[in-house]
Protein backbone atom coordinates (compact mmCIF):
# COMPACT_ATOMS: atom_id res chain seq x y z
CA UNK A 1 0.00 0.00 0.00
CA UNK A 2 2.96 2.11 0.86
CA UNK A 3 4.98 1.76 -2.15
CA UNK A 4 8.67 3.63 -1.97
CA UNK A 5 10.65 4.72 -5.23
CA UNK A 6 14.18 4.72 -5.03
CA UNK A 7 16.36 7.95 -5.99
CA UNK A 8 17.79 6.08 -9.10
CA UNK A 9 14.76 4.96 -10.09
CA UNK A 10 12.48 8.16 -10.57
CA UNK A 11 12.31 9.63 -14.05
CA UNK A 12 11.82 12.94 -15.29
CA UNK A 13 7.96 12.40 -16.79
CA UNK A 14 6.74 9.95 -13.99
CA UNK A 15 3.32 10.58 -12.24
CA UNK A 16 0.99 9.09 -10.16
CA UNK A 17 -2.57 10.38 -9.06
CA UNK A 18 -4.93 9.93 -6.27
CA UNK A 19 -8.64 10.61 -6.24
CA UNK A 20 -11.08 11.56 -3.36
CA UNK A 21 -14.90 13.01 -3.19
CA UNK A 22 -14.60 16.12 -0.57
CA UNK A 23 -17.49 15.62 1.86
CA UNK A 24 -18.69 17.91 4.90
CA UNK A 25 -17.04 15.38 7.45
CA UNK A 26 -13.67 16.65 5.80
CA UNK A 27 -14.23 20.07 5.68
CA UNK A 28 -15.55 20.14 9.36
CA UNK A 29 -12.65 17.78 10.90
CA UNK A 30 -10.06 19.91 9.15
CA UNK A 31 -11.31 23.28 10.17
CA UNK A 32 -11.12 21.07 13.39
CA UNK A 33 -7.49 20.38 13.49
CA UNK A 34 -6.53 23.77 12.06
CA UNK A 35 -8.66 26.49 13.73
CA UNK A 36 -9.40 27.83 10.91
CA UNK A 37 -13.42 28.52 11.07
CA UNK A 38 -13.35 30.94 8.17
CA UNK A 39 -16.80 31.39 7.71
CA UNK A 40 -17.04 30.60 3.95
CA UNK A 41 -15.71 26.96 5.46
CA UNK A 42 -18.65 26.35 8.70
CA UNK A 43 -21.65 29.29 8.31
CA UNK A 44 -24.18 28.19 5.38
CA UNK A 45 -25.44 31.11 5.89
CA UNK A 46 -22.83 33.55 5.12
CA UNK A 47 -21.08 31.50 2.23
CA UNK A 48 -24.37 31.19 0.63
CA UNK A 49 -24.36 35.57 0.42
CA UNK A 50 -20.47 34.91 -1.09
CA UNK A 51 -19.17 34.70 -4.47
CA UNK A 52 -19.71 30.95 -3.85
CA UNK A 53 -23.07 30.59 -3.52
CA UNK A 54 -22.68 28.05 -0.46
CA UNK A 55 -19.78 26.75 1.67
CA UNK A 56 -16.01 25.54 0.22
CA UNK A 57 -13.10 23.29 1.04
CA UNK A 58 -9.87 24.62 2.35
CA UNK A 59 -7.35 24.63 -0.08
CA UNK A 60 -5.02 22.93 2.38
CA UNK A 61 -7.77 20.11 2.18
CA UNK A 62 -7.33 19.80 -1.54
CA UNK A 63 -3.47 19.94 -0.84
CA UNK A 64 -3.43 17.50 1.43
CA UNK A 65 -4.31 14.88 -1.38
CA UNK A 66 -1.25 15.72 -3.20
CA UNK A 67 0.98 15.10 -0.02
CA UNK A 68 -0.87 11.84 0.30
CA UNK A 69 0.27 10.93 -3.31
CA UNK A 70 3.78 11.63 -2.38
CA UNK A 71 4.04 10.05 0.97
CA UNK A 72 2.30 7.13 -0.58
CA UNK A 73 3.10 6.46 -4.10
CA UNK A 74 5.75 8.44 -5.81
CA UNK A 75 8.39 8.64 -3.93
CA UNK A 76 6.13 7.41 -1.21
CA UNK A 77 8.49 5.94 2.05
CA UNK A 78 11.14 8.04 2.99
CA UNK A 79 9.96 11.06 0.93
CA UNK A 80 11.17 14.22 3.13
CA UNK A 81 8.82 17.44 1.90
CA UNK A 82 11.31 20.78 1.96
CA UNK A 83 8.78 22.97 -0.19
CA UNK A 84 5.30 23.23 -1.43
CA UNK A 85 4.11 26.28 -3.34
CA UNK A 86 -0.03 26.31 -3.95
CA UNK A 87 -1.79 28.52 -6.51
CA UNK A 88 -5.66 28.30 -5.34
CA UNK A 89 -7.54 28.37 -8.75
CA UNK A 90 -10.90 27.44 -8.23
CA UNK A 91 -13.06 26.53 -5.30
CA UNK A 92 -14.02 23.28 -4.15
CA UNK A 93 -17.68 22.63 -3.24
CA UNK A 94 -18.46 19.94 -0.82
CA UNK A 95 -19.12 17.08 -2.32
CA UNK A 96 -16.38 17.65 -5.14
CA UNK A 97 -14.46 14.79 -6.48
CA UNK A 98 -10.80 15.76 -6.76
CA UNK A 99 -8.04 14.22 -8.31
CA UNK A 100 -4.23 15.66 -7.32
CA UNK A 101 -1.85 13.96 -9.97
CA UNK A 102 2.25 14.76 -9.40
CA UNK A 103 4.60 14.85 -12.43
CA UNK A 104 8.45 14.72 -11.64
CA UNK A 105 9.71 18.05 -13.34
CA UNK A 106 13.26 17.87 -12.13
CA UNK A 107 15.79 15.66 -10.10
CA UNK A 108 18.76 17.30 -8.79
CA UNK A 109 21.18 14.53 -8.21
CA UNK A 110 23.99 15.89 -5.71
CA UNK A 111 20.87 17.09 -3.04
CA UNK A 112 18.56 14.44 -3.96
CA UNK A 113 16.11 16.46 -5.14
CA UNK A 114 13.23 15.41 -7.06
CA UNK A 115 10.73 18.24 -8.01
CA UNK A 116 7.18 17.77 -8.90
CA UNK A 117 4.45 19.76 -10.93
CA UNK A 118 1.13 19.52 -9.01
CA UNK A 119 -2.23 19.36 -10.18
CA UNK A 120 -5.75 18.89 -8.24
CA UNK A 121 -8.29 19.01 -10.68
CA UNK A 122 -12.19 18.55 -9.95
CA UNK A 123 -14.67 16.12 -11.58
CA UNK A 124 -15.48 18.68 -14.52
CA UNK A 125 -12.10 19.19 -15.51
CA UNK A 126 -11.50 22.37 -13.65
CA UNK A 127 -8.46 23.01 -11.97
CA UNK A 128 -8.23 23.68 -8.39
CA UNK A 129 -5.07 23.80 -7.53
CA UNK A 130 -1.43 24.36 -9.60
CA UNK A 131 1.64 24.05 -7.53
CA UNK A 132 5.03 22.64 -7.44
CA UNK A 133 6.50 20.34 -4.44
CA UNK A 134 10.38 19.83 -3.24
CA UNK A 135 11.55 16.57 -1.73
CA UNK A 136 14.32 14.98 -0.64
CA UNK A 137 14.67 11.36 -1.32
CA UNK A 138 16.81 9.79 1.00
CA UNK B 1 -13.55 35.14 17.32
CA UNK B 2 -14.20 35.62 14.18
CA UNK B 3 -12.55 39.13 12.38
CA UNK B 4 -12.48 41.02 9.78
CA UNK B 5 -10.02 43.65 8.88
CA UNK B 6 -10.98 45.94 5.68
CA UNK B 7 -8.07 45.96 2.83
CA UNK B 8 -8.00 49.47 3.65
CA UNK B 9 -7.21 49.37 7.17
CA UNK B 10 -4.41 46.95 6.84
CA UNK B 11 -1.04 48.16 6.65
CA UNK B 12 2.17 47.07 5.93
CA UNK B 13 3.95 45.41 8.93
CA UNK B 14 0.27 44.24 10.51
CA UNK B 15 0.72 40.91 12.27
CA UNK B 16 -1.55 38.50 13.48
CA UNK B 17 -0.48 34.70 15.70
CA UNK B 18 -2.26 31.88 16.70
CA UNK B 19 -0.44 28.72 18.80
CA UNK B 20 -1.66 25.28 19.05
CA UNK B 21 0.02 22.35 20.59
CA UNK B 22 0.03 19.50 17.92
CA UNK B 23 -1.05 16.46 19.14
CA UNK B 24 -1.20 12.42 18.19
CA UNK B 25 -4.72 13.03 17.31
CA UNK B 26 -4.26 15.62 14.99
CA UNK B 27 -1.82 13.99 13.12
CA UNK B 28 -4.00 10.59 12.53
CA UNK B 29 -6.95 13.15 11.74
CA UNK B 30 -5.02 14.72 9.24
CA UNK B 31 -3.88 11.45 7.76
CA UNK B 32 -7.55 10.29 7.60
CA UNK B 33 -8.36 13.10 5.94
CA UNK B 34 -5.93 13.41 3.28
CA UNK B 35 -4.56 9.83 2.82
CA UNK B 36 -1.39 10.82 3.71
CA UNK B 37 -0.44 7.17 6.05
CA UNK B 38 3.31 8.01 5.25
CA UNK B 39 4.88 5.75 7.58
CA UNK B 40 7.14 8.51 9.04
CA UNK B 41 3.53 9.86 10.28
CA UNK B 42 1.73 6.62 11.99
CA UNK B 43 4.31 3.66 12.03
CA UNK B 44 6.57 4.51 15.32
CA UNK B 45 8.64 1.82 14.54
CA UNK B 46 9.59 2.81 11.36
CA UNK B 47 9.70 6.45 12.27
CA UNK B 48 11.95 5.77 15.15
CA UNK B 49 14.68 4.80 12.76
CA UNK B 50 14.41 7.49 10.68
CA UNK B 51 16.48 10.56 10.70
CA UNK B 52 13.28 11.97 13.16
CA UNK B 53 13.43 9.61 15.48
CA UNK B 54 9.92 9.11 15.65
CA UNK B 55 6.95 10.29 14.36
CA UNK B 56 6.11 13.84 13.00
CA UNK B 57 3.38 15.77 12.07
CA UNK B 58 2.35 16.28 8.42
CA UNK B 59 3.71 20.16 7.44
CA UNK B 60 0.24 20.64 5.98
CA UNK B 61 -0.77 20.23 9.68
CA UNK B 62 1.29 22.96 10.58
CA UNK B 63 0.14 25.01 7.41
CA UNK B 64 -2.83 24.76 8.59
CA UNK B 65 -2.56 27.13 11.79
CA UNK B 66 -1.49 30.03 9.32
CA UNK B 67 -4.47 29.60 7.62
CA UNK B 68 -6.53 29.84 10.87
CA UNK B 69 -4.54 33.41 11.45
CA UNK B 70 -5.35 34.33 7.66
CA UNK B 71 -8.98 33.24 8.24
CA UNK B 72 -10.16 34.22 11.45
CA UNK B 73 -7.91 37.06 12.56
CA UNK B 74 -5.91 38.85 9.56
CA UNK B 75 -7.95 39.64 7.42
CA UNK B 76 -10.19 36.85 8.27
CA UNK B 77 -13.96 37.07 6.74
CA UNK B 78 -13.77 37.63 3.28
CA UNK B 79 -10.15 36.93 3.10
CA UNK B 80 -9.61 34.92 -0.65
CA UNK B 81 -6.43 32.27 -0.71
CA UNK B 82 -4.98 32.91 -4.11
CA UNK B 83 -1.37 31.19 -3.15
CA UNK B 84 0.59 29.67 -0.59
CA UNK B 85 4.56 28.92 -0.03
CA UNK B 86 5.73 26.89 2.08
CA UNK B 87 9.42 25.89 2.85
CA UNK B 88 9.77 23.56 6.10
CA UNK B 89 12.95 23.91 7.47
CA UNK B 90 12.36 21.34 10.80
CA UNK B 91 10.06 18.70 11.87
CA UNK B 92 7.11 18.19 14.31
CA UNK B 93 7.42 16.47 16.45
CA UNK B 94 4.09 15.19 18.48
CA UNK B 95 3.45 17.22 21.21
CA UNK B 96 5.60 20.57 19.62
CA UNK B 97 3.53 23.71 20.63
CA UNK B 98 3.32 25.75 17.38
CA UNK B 99 2.99 29.45 16.95
CA UNK B 100 1.87 30.39 13.39
CA UNK B 101 2.70 34.11 12.98
CA UNK B 102 1.98 36.37 9.83
CA UNK B 103 2.94 39.77 8.74
CA UNK B 104 1.73 42.13 5.81
CA UNK B 105 4.61 43.23 3.75
CA UNK B 106 3.04 44.08 1.16
CA UNK B 107 -0.61 45.45 -0.54
CA UNK B 108 -1.45 45.72 -3.91
CA UNK B 109 -4.21 48.34 -3.91
CA UNK B 110 -5.13 47.42 -7.74
CA UNK B 111 -6.01 43.91 -7.10
CA UNK B 112 -6.55 44.41 -3.83
CA UNK B 113 -4.29 42.17 -2.68
CA UNK B 114 -2.00 41.40 -0.06
CA UNK B 115 1.15 39.56 0.88
CA UNK B 116 2.26 37.74 3.99
CA UNK B 117 5.20 36.57 4.75
CA UNK B 118 4.38 33.51 7.40
CA UNK B 119 6.17 31.88 9.93
CA UNK B 120 5.36 28.61 12.24
CA UNK B 121 7.79 28.33 15.13
CA UNK B 122 8.02 25.58 17.87
CA UNK B 123 8.19 26.49 21.59
CA UNK B 124 12.03 26.29 21.41
CA UNK B 125 11.72 29.02 18.67
CA UNK B 126 13.06 27.31 16.05
CA UNK B 127 11.37 27.82 12.92
CA UNK B 128 9.19 25.17 11.29
CA UNK B 129 7.70 26.47 8.28
CA UNK B 130 9.03 30.22 6.14
CA UNK B 131 5.88 31.07 3.62
CA UNK B 132 4.58 33.52 1.71
CA UNK B 133 0.49 33.69 1.87
CA UNK B 134 -1.44 36.00 -0.86
CA UNK B 135 -4.72 36.77 -0.30
CA UNK B 136 -7.24 38.72 -2.10
CA UNK B 137 -9.94 40.70 0.28
CA UNK B 138 -13.08 41.42 -1.51
CA UNK C 1 -25.98 1.47 29.11
CA UNK C 2 -22.88 -1.40 29.51
CA UNK C 3 -24.43 -4.68 30.73
CA UNK C 4 -22.72 -7.62 32.02
CA UNK C 5 -24.70 -10.90 31.53
CA UNK C 6 -22.67 -14.06 33.61
CA UNK C 7 -22.00 -17.16 31.77
CA UNK C 8 -24.38 -19.18 33.32
CA UNK C 9 -27.01 -16.70 33.14
CA UNK C 10 -26.76 -17.02 29.21
CA UNK C 11 -29.09 -19.19 27.19
CA UNK C 12 -29.75 -20.23 24.50
CA UNK C 13 -32.23 -18.09 22.10
CA UNK C 14 -31.31 -14.75 23.91
CA UNK C 15 -30.99 -11.85 21.10
CA UNK C 16 -29.95 -8.42 21.82
CA UNK C 17 -29.75 -5.96 18.66
CA UNK C 18 -28.41 -2.19 18.02
CA UNK C 19 -29.33 -0.39 15.12
CA UNK C 20 -28.12 2.96 13.54
CA UNK C 21 -28.33 5.10 10.41
CA UNK C 22 -24.50 4.81 8.63
CA UNK C 23 -23.52 8.12 7.37
CA UNK C 24 -21.07 9.85 5.12
CA UNK C 25 -19.26 10.75 8.49
CA UNK C 26 -18.87 6.91 9.90
CA UNK C 27 -17.66 5.93 6.17
CA UNK C 28 -14.70 8.49 5.86
CA UNK C 29 -13.96 8.50 9.54
CA UNK C 30 -13.44 4.63 9.22
CA UNK C 31 -11.47 5.50 6.14
CA UNK C 32 -9.26 7.55 7.97
CA UNK C 33 -9.00 5.06 10.77
CA UNK C 34 -8.08 2.29 8.62
CA UNK C 35 -6.51 3.41 5.84
CA UNK C 36 -8.86 1.60 3.43
CA UNK C 37 -9.73 4.64 0.81
CA UNK C 38 -11.14 2.20 -1.81
CA UNK C 39 -12.86 4.48 -4.32
CA UNK C 40 -16.47 2.21 -3.85
CA UNK C 41 -16.04 3.89 -0.21
CA UNK C 42 -14.50 7.46 -1.28
CA UNK C 43 -14.88 8.57 -4.61
CA UNK C 44 -18.28 9.31 -6.05
CA UNK C 45 -17.50 9.71 -9.75
CA UNK C 46 -15.77 6.32 -9.55
CA UNK C 47 -18.21 4.73 -7.31
CA UNK C 48 -21.16 5.97 -9.32
CA UNK C 49 -19.71 3.77 -12.51
CA UNK C 50 -20.31 0.37 -10.41
CA UNK C 51 -22.59 -2.15 -10.23
CA UNK C 52 -23.32 -0.17 -6.64
CA UNK C 53 -24.22 3.53 -8.32
CA UNK C 54 -22.74 5.40 -6.01
CA UNK C 55 -20.40 5.21 -2.38
CA UNK C 56 -21.24 2.25 0.08
CA UNK C 57 -19.86 1.85 3.56
CA UNK C 58 -17.22 -0.68 4.24
CA UNK C 59 -18.05 -4.01 5.42
CA UNK C 60 -16.57 -3.38 9.10
CA UNK C 61 -18.14 -0.73 9.99
CA UNK C 62 -21.45 -2.58 9.37
CA UNK C 63 -19.71 -5.53 11.31
CA UNK C 64 -18.63 -2.77 14.36
CA UNK C 65 -22.93 -2.60 15.44
CA UNK C 66 -22.26 -6.61 16.16
CA UNK C 67 -19.35 -5.91 17.98
CA UNK C 68 -21.30 -3.29 20.17
CA UNK C 69 -24.27 -5.63 20.77
CA UNK C 70 -22.05 -7.93 22.07
CA UNK C 71 -19.67 -5.59 23.95
CA UNK C 72 -22.52 -3.23 25.72
CA UNK C 73 -25.09 -5.73 26.03
CA UNK C 74 -24.93 -9.85 25.54
CA UNK C 75 -22.78 -10.26 27.22
CA UNK C 76 -21.01 -7.06 27.49
CA UNK C 77 -18.78 -5.95 30.00
CA UNK C 78 -15.80 -8.72 30.06
CA UNK C 79 -16.85 -10.35 26.93
CA UNK C 80 -13.76 -11.52 25.48
CA UNK C 81 -13.76 -11.38 21.40
CA UNK C 82 -12.03 -15.48 20.23
CA UNK C 83 -13.41 -15.31 16.64
CA UNK C 84 -15.68 -13.06 14.46
CA UNK C 85 -16.84 -14.64 11.01
CA UNK C 86 -18.42 -12.46 8.37
CA UNK C 87 -20.44 -13.24 5.59
CA UNK C 88 -21.17 -9.44 3.14
CA UNK C 89 -24.38 -10.09 1.42
CA UNK C 90 -25.52 -7.02 0.18
CA UNK C 91 -23.98 -3.34 0.29
CA UNK C 92 -25.06 -0.48 2.84
CA UNK C 93 -25.47 2.86 0.80
CA UNK C 94 -24.70 5.76 2.83
CA UNK C 95 -27.93 6.75 4.82
CA UNK C 96 -28.94 3.04 5.40
CA UNK C 97 -30.37 2.14 8.78
CA UNK C 98 -29.02 -0.86 10.14
CA UNK C 99 -30.13 -3.60 13.03
CA UNK C 100 -27.48 -5.62 14.12
CA UNK C 101 -28.95 -8.78 15.99
CA UNK C 102 -26.84 -11.43 17.81
CA UNK C 103 -28.83 -14.59 19.05
CA UNK C 104 -26.80 -17.46 21.59
CA UNK C 105 -26.66 -20.86 19.51
CA UNK C 106 -24.31 -22.39 21.55
CA UNK C 107 -22.88 -22.63 25.10
CA UNK C 108 -19.48 -24.55 25.59
CA UNK C 109 -19.29 -24.62 28.95
CA UNK C 110 -16.30 -26.08 29.84
CA UNK C 111 -14.45 -23.46 28.04
CA UNK C 112 -16.70 -20.51 29.02
CA UNK C 113 -17.35 -19.81 25.18
CA UNK C 114 -20.70 -18.82 23.90
CA UNK C 115 -21.37 -18.84 20.04
CA UNK C 116 -23.50 -15.96 18.44
CA UNK C 117 -25.30 -16.04 15.23
CA UNK C 118 -25.03 -12.92 13.60
CA UNK C 119 -26.79 -11.03 11.39
CA UNK C 120 -27.11 -7.04 10.19
CA UNK C 121 -30.58 -6.38 8.54
CA UNK C 122 -30.91 -2.79 6.42
CA UNK C 123 -33.98 -0.90 6.63
CA UNK C 124 -35.72 -2.77 4.03
CA UNK C 125 -34.93 -5.49 5.89
CA UNK C 126 -32.35 -6.73 3.44
CA UNK C 127 -29.54 -9.04 5.02
CA UNK C 128 -26.19 -7.01 5.28
CA UNK C 129 -24.12 -9.43 6.51
CA UNK C 130 -24.89 -12.81 8.26
CA UNK C 131 -21.97 -14.48 10.61
CA UNK C 132 -20.90 -16.36 13.97
CA UNK C 133 -19.08 -14.63 16.72
CA UNK C 134 -16.89 -16.81 19.45
CA UNK C 135 -17.04 -14.62 22.88
CA UNK C 136 -15.61 -16.02 25.89
CA UNK C 137 -17.15 -14.33 28.69
CA UNK C 138 -15.11 -14.61 32.04
CA UNK D 1 -1.77 4.86 -4.46
CA UNK D 2 -4.58 2.99 -4.97
CA UNK D 3 -3.55 -0.37 -7.18
CA UNK D 4 -6.01 -2.25 -9.43
CA UNK D 5 -4.45 -5.81 -9.86
CA UNK D 6 -6.45 -7.30 -12.77
CA UNK D 7 -7.93 -10.99 -11.62
CA UNK D 8 -5.54 -12.86 -14.33
CA UNK D 9 -2.56 -10.78 -12.93
CA UNK D 10 -2.99 -12.22 -9.26
CA UNK D 11 -1.05 -15.78 -8.76
CA UNK D 12 -1.15 -17.84 -5.20
CA UNK D 13 1.51 -16.59 -3.14
CA UNK D 14 1.15 -12.89 -4.04
CA UNK D 15 1.30 -10.66 -1.15
CA UNK D 16 1.38 -7.44 0.24
CA UNK D 17 0.93 -5.28 3.67
CA UNK D 18 0.52 -1.98 5.35
CA UNK D 19 1.64 -1.26 9.03
CA UNK D 20 0.18 1.61 11.57
CA UNK D 21 0.30 2.73 15.03
CA UNK D 22 -2.73 2.08 16.58
CA UNK D 23 -3.20 5.02 18.89
CA UNK D 24 -6.05 5.73 21.83
CA UNK D 25 -7.20 8.12 19.13
CA UNK D 26 -8.16 5.11 16.75
CA UNK D 27 -9.34 3.47 19.58
CA UNK D 28 -12.05 6.51 20.99
CA UNK D 29 -12.69 7.02 17.07
CA UNK D 30 -13.64 3.83 16.46
CA UNK D 31 -15.88 3.56 19.62
CA UNK D 32 -17.63 6.16 18.32
CA UNK D 33 -18.39 4.97 14.79
CA UNK D 34 -19.33 1.50 16.44
CA UNK D 35 -21.31 2.21 19.39
CA UNK D 36 -18.81 -0.24 20.87
CA UNK D 37 -18.26 1.35 24.06
CA UNK D 38 -16.87 -2.09 26.40
CA UNK D 39 -15.18 -0.98 29.24
CA UNK D 40 -11.95 -2.56 28.36
CA UNK D 41 -11.73 -0.14 25.39
CA UNK D 42 -12.25 3.02 26.76
CA UNK D 43 -12.76 2.56 30.62
CA UNK D 44 -9.09 2.73 31.93
CA UNK D 45 -9.83 2.09 35.59
CA UNK D 46 -11.92 -1.08 34.87
CA UNK D 47 -9.18 -2.71 32.36
CA UNK D 48 -6.36 -1.94 34.23
CA UNK D 49 -8.36 -4.62 36.98
CA UNK D 50 -8.54 -7.48 33.47
CA UNK D 51 -5.81 -9.83 32.39
CA UNK D 52 -5.14 -6.99 29.93
CA UNK D 53 -3.66 -4.73 32.17
CA UNK D 54 -4.82 -1.71 30.62
CA UNK D 55 -7.06 -0.58 27.59
CA UNK D 56 -6.96 -2.45 24.64
CA UNK D 57 -7.80 -2.06 20.68
CA UNK D 58 -10.90 -3.48 19.10
CA UNK D 59 -10.21 -6.18 17.22
CA UNK D 60 -12.18 -4.77 13.90
CA UNK D 61 -9.39 -1.85 14.34
CA UNK D 62 -6.71 -4.10 13.25
CA UNK D 63 -8.90 -6.22 10.85
CA UNK D 64 -9.49 -2.96 9.51
CA UNK D 65 -5.90 -3.15 8.71
CA UNK D 66 -6.58 -6.20 6.77
CA UNK D 67 -9.14 -4.42 4.52
CA UNK D 68 -6.46 -1.42 3.82
CA UNK D 69 -4.55 -4.30 1.92
CA UNK D 70 -7.53 -5.68 0.40
CA UNK D 71 -8.75 -2.62 -0.86
CA UNK D 72 -6.15 -0.52 -1.82
CA UNK D 73 -2.86 -2.65 -3.03
CA UNK D 74 -4.19 -6.34 -3.89
CA UNK D 75 -6.21 -6.55 -5.58
CA UNK D 76 -7.09 -3.16 -5.00
CA UNK D 77 -9.60 -1.10 -6.77
CA UNK D 78 -12.93 -2.95 -7.92
CA UNK D 79 -12.43 -5.51 -5.17
CA UNK D 80 -15.67 -6.53 -3.66
CA UNK D 81 -15.42 -8.38 -0.33
CA UNK D 82 -17.48 -11.42 0.08
CA UNK D 83 -16.59 -12.96 3.46
CA UNK D 84 -14.13 -12.09 6.13
CA UNK D 85 -13.06 -14.25 9.12
CA UNK D 86 -11.08 -13.54 11.80
CA UNK D 87 -9.13 -15.32 15.01
CA UNK D 88 -8.33 -12.90 17.23
CA UNK D 89 -5.02 -14.17 19.12
CA UNK D 90 -3.27 -11.41 21.42
CA UNK D 91 -4.88 -8.16 22.58
CA UNK D 92 -3.86 -4.80 21.24
CA UNK D 93 -2.61 -2.19 23.46
CA UNK D 94 -2.53 1.15 22.48
CA UNK D 95 1.04 2.27 21.14
CA UNK D 96 1.55 -1.34 19.71
CA UNK D 97 2.33 -0.92 15.48
CA UNK D 98 0.24 -3.52 13.61
CA UNK D 99 1.25 -4.99 10.44
CA UNK D 100 -1.52 -6.83 8.06
CA UNK D 101 -0.55 -9.05 5.54
CA UNK D 102 -2.59 -11.11 2.97
CA UNK D 103 -1.51 -13.33 0.92
CA UNK D 104 -3.66 -15.05 -2.28
CA UNK D 105 -3.96 -18.92 -1.35
CA UNK D 106 -6.66 -20.26 -3.83
CA UNK D 107 -8.15 -18.74 -7.43
CA UNK D 108 -11.70 -19.83 -8.15
CA UNK D 109 -11.85 -18.91 -11.90
CA UNK D 110 -15.36 -19.83 -12.19
CA UNK D 111 -16.30 -17.16 -9.91
CA UNK D 112 -13.36 -15.02 -9.93
CA UNK D 113 -13.12 -15.25 -6.33
CA UNK D 114 -9.60 -14.70 -4.62
CA UNK D 115 -9.13 -16.21 -1.35
CA UNK D 116 -6.87 -14.63 1.18
CA UNK D 117 -4.99 -16.38 4.55
CA UNK D 118 -4.78 -13.02 6.28
CA UNK D 119 -2.29 -12.25 9.30
CA UNK D 120 -1.96 -8.87 11.82
CA UNK D 121 1.37 -9.18 14.21
CA UNK D 122 2.46 -6.58 16.24
CA UNK D 123 6.03 -4.97 17.06
CA UNK D 124 7.25 -7.99 18.75
CA UNK D 125 6.33 -10.38 15.72
CA UNK D 126 2.97 -11.73 18.23
CA UNK D 127 0.14 -12.78 15.90
CA UNK D 128 -2.82 -10.43 16.56
CA UNK D 129 -5.50 -12.12 14.16
CA UNK D 130 -5.19 -14.84 11.95
CA UNK D 131 -7.66 -14.70 9.33
CA UNK D 132 -9.09 -15.35 5.77
CA UNK D 133 -10.57 -13.42 2.94
CA UNK D 134 -12.68 -13.67 0.45
CA UNK D 135 -12.17 -11.45 -2.20
CA UNK D 136 -14.63 -10.83 -5.77
CA UNK D 137 -12.45 -9.09 -8.12
CA UNK D 138 -15.10 -7.70 -11.32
Amino acid sequence: MIREVKFADIAIGDTASFSKTITEHDVYAFAGLSGNFNPVHVDEEFARNTRFKGRIAHGLLAAGLISAVIGTALPGANAIYLAQELVFKSPVMFGDTLTATVEVIEKIEAKKRIIFKTLVTNQSGVVVIEGKDTIYKE
